[in-house]
């Protein structure tokens, strides 16, 4: 089944915008054992139905993203339906979700929102539970005047509109265009605490000996997915080495994060976890909060950027700090300890460090940090030191990371690397 | 001219990487005050050829990436000397680039790595200071013979090596394409506080009499960049138009985010802004910190997710919560103004609500929040409602921007909307 995708917006060829959609629904389709033969991406405007007409008649499947909005440069409902010849009417269901939509936002609804609530006769609206415009399945039969045999589904461009239309609305229709019996598999082993080359290094020679196997790679945030793909037997057979060999590092098998690991893990033991941050500004309390359910293990977290906040909120001594400096084993330990006696809770997390791109210093360069892990139980408080340089928003995010594997490693009993 | 894209590569379709590429490309090229009018992007093997013929046939220039490597499945360089009926001949430069590059790193040179050595008859090769495979420049004439007038470069997938190369090779020769006198202007207006359609119906209209302009909008994070384009006269006509009906809401004109905008504000007041978090956890805190320089204007965040951190740390009465809900504007007052207290700070931003999926009421549905501004100097503490249903993300990232544009429409003396 040959798939296409045609991404369209004048943000995505500016640059204003990095293609994501692209990429995670390439993930999706790789999943159902589909390759995204090609990518078109065009700006708003009349390249957007030159782009379709060509995917058209070449793919079964054609994933059509953006321009469904209320613009006058939003052009691929209108387009689409031209190429296949079909008139618009408005749709009653579309035109009351748009109402209450908006009414809900105390907001008028004017001419161009309706827009939105046309339809292409024959076309199916496929709702959009997160936004204004709806999309729309274009079956293959309607194509069949033009001398095509492409499903065309039409989809809006942003992600959180995107994303639930593609899982609830897409994959289900695909999935009973895919021949029966088929007994493909796909599984994602997520490693976390190992760079991508020690993964290679462990275990793809003796993976690419297995019969096919199709093995790749996604580079997520903070963590590496391994993908096996293939039929079910050389696909348990990959699974069964990786797990052997890199077993402590696994994050998930079923595309968790770290996150959601963590606050399961903390919340079937009914544990709580505090946090207080340095460098890190709140981004590691942010990522345990984007866990839904997080309330139930979190409750306190401390963002002490300046020194008298460390001295003031979690009773690290100023003299402490004047003595070994903010971004040290033993200041990490204070902060740890303090902020596990403050807030109450099971266990505390602490990163104290240097994000840049200024205060480095010969012994402490930019991308310095460490970490510290108290816990309760009379279990000893750990401190590591990691080397993350490089880009605050990445420094955030490899130390948030390594952070939250120090205690999925604590709560799993499994080793924290010295 | 007519730019277009060919990006190859397996792990694009698959979507184990995001095309930054093409979005840097983009910046890269707008810059240049030229728009990428089309990116393909197909997986290694025979859809490239197919690929850059059609682009090349279409295009003045097409920038092509990947498959220049010592695989198999890199086969750009070839394809494209296919393509154009070019010999290849094995280059001496090259060779001993390679050389030197696997001699100082201990390795062998190997036939497959000999292979990023052959360079067809004409083309130009373009160093690859950063990893193995040059590119390769094919000026227009080359492609005469196909009766095409399209320049091909040919660049390495890695960001690492393709950037420098645009930058250094790529951007030169464009410049010395473009016409003289080139008098191409692009403003980027940041507006926040209002929605696309919103700003749709305040100025679309006029703009678009405006003749010779290219308008165009991109959706940012919790913003929208209203984009300018075309000769400096209708440009500026338009920028005096959206200044005069959007002023209050234009949080930048040089594409700085409200984070950077506000640290900035902060720090030139000498002011110091704390921070008190329930529902969006630390996310704002975040922002925040994302920017540097911001120790100078940040130094206490609390996240206080559950109700005893509020009383305990920011001193809201737990009678009060009890009383009035934790989401409501009396805890939000008392939140910002305990922050302001235990802070010492200038500015105290504060934020409860219901994030979702759970928690919410008839009267407080989830997606409802208060954000609370206290402020020293005898100014009124200020509390709004906000209704941000939808994804946890989505409500984090609206909320926060939310908070901070209250924030700085306090300091530069703006009526914050009721």
């Amino acid at each position: 089944m040959r798939i296409e995708l045609v991404n369209t917006g004048t943000e995505l060829c500016l640059g204003d915008t990095i293609n994501t959609n692209a990429a995670w629904i390439g993930q999706r389709m790789a999943a159902l054992g589909l390759e995204v033969a090609r990518q078109t991406i065009v700006p708003d405007g009349g390249a957007v139905r030159e782009a379709i007409e060509e995917a058209a008649a070449r793919a079964d499947v054609v994933l059509i993203s953006g321009g469904l909005g209320p613009t006058n440069d939003d052009v691929t409902r209108e387009s689409t339906a031209e190429l296949l010849g079909l008139s618009m009417q408005q749709d009653a269901a579309v035109t009351a979700h748009l109402e209450s939509y908006f009414n809900k936002r105390n907001k008028p609804v004017s001419a161009a929102t309706l827009r939105q609530a046309m339809v292409p006769v024959g076309a199916v609206v496929m709702d959009n539970a997160f936004g204004t415009a709806p999309g729309l399945y274009f079956p293959a039969e309607l194509a069949a005047a033009r001398g095509w045999h492409s499903h065309l589904f039409l989809l809006p461009g942003p992600p959180r509109e995107l994303k639930p239309m593609v899982e609830s609305w897409v994959e289900p229709r695909l999935r009973a265009l895919l021949p029966d019996g088929d007994t493909r598999r796909v599984i994602y082993l997520r490693i976390t605490g190992i760079g991508e080359s020690d993964i290679v290094e462990k275990v793809e020679k003796d993976l690419e000996a297995i019969a096919g196997l199709e093995l790749g790679y996604c580079i997520g945030k903070g963590d590496v997915d391994v993908r096996l793909a293939g039929q079910i037997g050389p696909v348990e057979q990959a699974a069964t080495l990786v797990r052997e060999r890199l077993g402590d590092c696994i994050v998930s098998e079923d595309r968790r994060v770290l996150e959601e690991v963590l606050v399961q893990e903390l919340a079937a033991r009914g544990q709580w976890l505090a946090t207080a941050e340095s460098c890190t500004g709140g981004y590691l309390s942010s990522r345990i909060t984007d866990v839904s359910g997080s309330s139930r293990v979190f409750g306190h977290g401390f963002i002490t950027y300046a020194n008298e906040a460390k001295a003031q909120h979690l009773g690290v001594p100023l003299a402490l700090i004047e003595s070994h400096g903010a971004v040290s084993e033993e200041v990490a330990t204070a902060m740890a300890e303090g902020c596990l006696r403050v807030s109450g809770a099971d266990h505390a997390l602490a990163i104290t460090g240097i994000a840049g791109p200024t205060g480095g210093t010969e012994g402490k360069p930019v991308g310095t940090v460490f970490v510290g892990l108290a816990s309760k139980g009379g279990l000893p408080t750990v401190v590591r030191r990691y080397y993350y340089p490089g880009a605050r928003d990445r420094f955030k995010l490899l130390t948030s990371q390594a952070a939250m594997e120090m205690l999925r490693r604590r709560l799993l009993g499994i080793t924290i690397p010295g």
